[in-house]
């Protein structure tokens, strides 16, 4: 912000909260701070929060909420409109038909729809507005697939974000580190996360990509509990669980994706459903 | 966007326009989707982007540009301020004071810095700044610690993002690897990435967080050749290049950071310069 404090209209006030308040999701931010900016009254400021507020409301643009005392101001939340949701489950049925996405050993590949940034922001958006009351220090992941999307949830929650690794370098310092039964293979892996990544006590949201029989969400909240710290959810973009696993975390997903047979084609297909996020 | 057609007020177009730029970065958007949406003459509408080029302008918010023509529209990029640039360079200087930073092998702790999301999309915004004006297929990183701000530059360039892997997994389907020399040990190790994530002759920039001798950005360039994509461009978060290496790719950086024995208090620190990005 380099223009200096001055009597600035309404339609340009408007504008200027407008472009803050998207671009600083789930902060809060002191009325003095605008009033100060506009040289102007906190009433009239109030109007014109009030004002935005509506319209987004009215088109599902986020929440604008103003907490009033010495200790208030305001603050806005993305929102996800029905129309967009439907645009983004409309994109993977689209994406799944493509069956060069079933791979050897019944893996799916799904590792290009994030890769696509409008995909990933709307994905990270609608986990952010679906966790939004909830307290939450800081979301973990684990490399590789899931980074972009945990970073993107991190910044619409206005959270830091922690990536575990399965081998650590020379560059990550002091790390606690604990073994996990990877799914793919029913093999002990270990992972680890540097040591100063996670305070004692935080309460943390696990996010990954996808998820096969939870083996890795199992390692992460084992993780945590070496890090005194508290899972209180995982979601993930897109879950592929294997009934027959029944150690499962609980666990909230955007996505169902499952190999079908179908008789009539006599061939495999993917077959996709909301998860809980969505439905 | 659940509103249906009608007729809405100056100032409530005002804060959707605003709204609907910057959630849509870098993305050309045609008059008549707006004029269609508000039932509204394009001449109404093009004053009403005219007068939010030059709000955004006089506060550096971005920048609003109108093409003309039958393929024409609105296209907004994000800018960072002065102001922004220095307390992002003012944070890093403060930062590097922690001399808990300098590990064995004179290897420095950063991973931490980009796991805040402000940091993240400031950096991320100045990184899509410097390449705007620049014709981009895809932006090429390398697990772990780069991925969140590649994903993040891939959204305000509005350009998908590939994350090469140093070990792929049952979920990748077929890839192109390449050996190259892990500046680290000195080692040879492997990089590859899925074969379906970057078509022939796309024009390429890699991203990373941290270059210490080039090795690893080497490889991402003969990664890209065996893809026959051209790189255009390698842009880092921090360098610490060691001054004996003469084979280093060109290369641009946001910081450079040094360990420096510092001769009246005895002891090693870290000194921080901007890099070409921020200098």
């Amino acid at each position: 912000m380099e223009g200096k404090s001055m009597k600035v209209k309404r339609n340009q006030r408007l504008i200027y909260l407008t472009n803050y308040f998207v671009e600083h999701p789930n902060q809060l931010i002191s009325l003095s701070y605008f009033a100060d900016l506009f040289d102007i009254a906190k009433s009239s400021l109030s109007e014109d929060i009030q004002f935005i507020k509506e319209i987004f409301q009215q088109y599902n643009l986020g929440v604008v909420e103003t907490i009033a005392g010495v200790s208030g101001g305001v603050i806005y939340s993305p929102q996800v409109s029905k129309a967009e949701r439907q645009a983004l489950i409309n994109e993977m049925t689209e994406l799944m038909t493509d069956i060069h996405r079933i791979l050897p050993g019944n893996y799916i590949q799904l590792n290009d729809i994030l890769q696509n940034p409008s995909t990933l922001i709307q994905a990270a958006k609608i986990i952010a507005e679906y966790y939004r009351h909830q307290e939450i220090d800081a979301i973990m992941t684990i490399e590789t697939q899931g980074v972009g999307l945990a970073a993107a949830v991190a910044r619409y929650l206005n959270i830091q974000y922690v990536v575990v690794r399965r081998d650590s370098n020379e560059t990550s310092g002091p790390t606690i580190s604990v073994n996990y039964i990877s799914g793919s293979h029913q093999t002990v892996r270990k992972m680890e996360l540097a040591k100063n990544s996670l305070q004692a006590h935080s309460r943390v949201l696990i996010i990954d990509d996808f998820m096969r029989n939870g083996g890795t969400v199992n390692g992460l909240i084992s993780l945590l509990k070496e890090f005194d710290c508290q899972c209180i959810g995982t979601c993930v973009f897109a879950e592929n669980v294997l009934k027959q696993n029944t150690d499962l975390p609980p666990y909230e997903s955007l996505f169902k994706v499952e190999i079908v047979y179908n008789k009539e084609e006599k061939a495999f297909e993917l077959k996709v459903e909301t998860g809980t996020v969505l439905a």
